[in-house]
């Protein structure tokens, strides 16, 4: 159970979105989801999802508190492109006292797309390419900014463009080459749909079985919770494959078991 | 000017939702965007929304870094249900440090509904009415749970149920209340498209823009940015309402103006 915990520890995630369009509810985050989802499948443990608004002290704050709250992977999304709000490298390197240098590598990349085109090369396009020191630059496949990848201390910092393409595609790049490295730590769920059981009926079955089996276990309200309810039941929970899987399908059938005899549907 | 912005500072906003299963990316976060657009629409400016997991540890934390930043209203949705992961109130009234004590108000909305459905009223259910010291319960019309307005210091809080039609419910009664003792401040915003024009071509107009009207300006690439561009371009800003329409209309104008002249269009 330790060494469950501890790699929990080590591979604890945090998302910051950046954005004035999330932050005002111009746009729904589906960003933040789908980075968020993919790291859990993925066995990390996403602890924290910030949006912040393009502003160079929120994006220092924002990163500051995620380093201090001790994320292993930072992953932000936004505001890597070439207009005058795109304010995320400048505010990564000052938060971490790092120079902005003119990146070779991601300059060629940049470079490449436009040449391609026959556009020219602006000053607002090059600063694209302008990297805290030692970042390395992944390449946009869909789109122009490259993503970034800075080390910083015990944490890693993932930066990815607000595009969603663009962030999905970099994002795969950064986690097929983490795969690599990986710790055997992996994410398993299972889910079911229970018809006439509020949640407060299967509330203290839920708790239970939290307890014994030490897994995450969510109802899901998906009818109404008194005409005409309907819950969906999620079991989840991280570590060696073989063994969580096995861990969570045992719960399962004791859940199932318990809610046929204790015929909670008809009680409710 | 002064005084714009001066409101602006009164009427700071930031959202906190709670749930494993937002941060887990298991949900996309509708609910802050919904609640974040409100807000806006009203005239309130938000500054930041969390996402934080259902620990206590967490929720308290969050909760007093938005204080901490000076948030005149703090919306949080999530975690008023019945569950034994249902940990808002009990995390906030540890936060401010207030008792948690039985709401008679909360306690009779709680009873009625379930009394209507013949549903007994158990030690689970009855914690849905356990409320920080001094809160005013909103009757949630749409499920159980009440929404809570809590008041603190300089700030205001308003817990809302994660149940996406629960909380639109509470939220709008809240905010018929607010109008009441509503600001003069209004939120005006119009957009739109261009076609052909890539986003750092418009960038260094943008720019000038922002300065000269102190606007939000914003371009929202559509298309793809090298083979077939395409641009929403957003204006807005806060004020009085008449004083706003007329700067965003003129911003406009210029902006359109400045496209055609500059024939950006076929220069890109």
């Amino acid at each position: 159970m330790n060494t469950a915990v501890y790699k929990f520890v080590e591979t604890k995630a945090e998302i910051i979105s950046i954005g004035n369009e999330v932050v005002s509810g111009r746009t729904v985050n589906t960003n933040a989801s789908h980075i968020a989802w993919r790291l859990t499948s993925m066995g990390f443990f996403v602890k924290r999802i910030v949006s912040v608004r393009d502003e160079e002290d929120e994006i220092k704050d924002a990163l500051l508190d995620s380093i201090r709250r001790g994320a292993s992977l930072i992953v932000t999304t936004g505001g890597l492109g070439p207009t005058y709000d795109d304010k995320t490298l400048e505010s990564i390197a000052k938060a971490l006292q790092l120079d902005l240098e003119l990146n070779e590598d991601a300059l060629k990349m940049i470079e490449a797309k436009y040449r391609s085109k026959g556009i020219p090369l602006t000053e607002d396009r090059r600063k694209m390419a302008l990297l805290p020191k030692g970042s390395i630059p992944i390449e946009n496949n869909e789109g122009i900014a490259p993503g970034v990848i800075i080390d910083y201390k015990d944490s890693q910092i993932l930066c990815t463009p607000g595009v969603p393409r663009e962030m999905e595609g970099i994002l795969e790049t950064f986690l097929k080459g983490y795969l690599k490295s990986r710790p055997e730590t992996s994410y398993y769920e299972e889910s079911f749909v229970v018809s006439g059981i509020g949640e407060s009926s299967i509330s203290p079955l839920i708790k239970e079985l939290v307890k014994k089996y030490n897994l995450y276990i969510k109802s899901h309200p998906k009818g109404k919770e008194l005409q005409d309810p309907e819950l969906e039941i999620q079991i989840a929970g991280n570590g060696q494959l073989d063994e969580i899987r096995r861990r969570v399908k045992e719960c399962r059938e004791e859940m199932e078991k318990a809610i046929l005899k204790n015929n909670l549907s008809k009680k409710y």
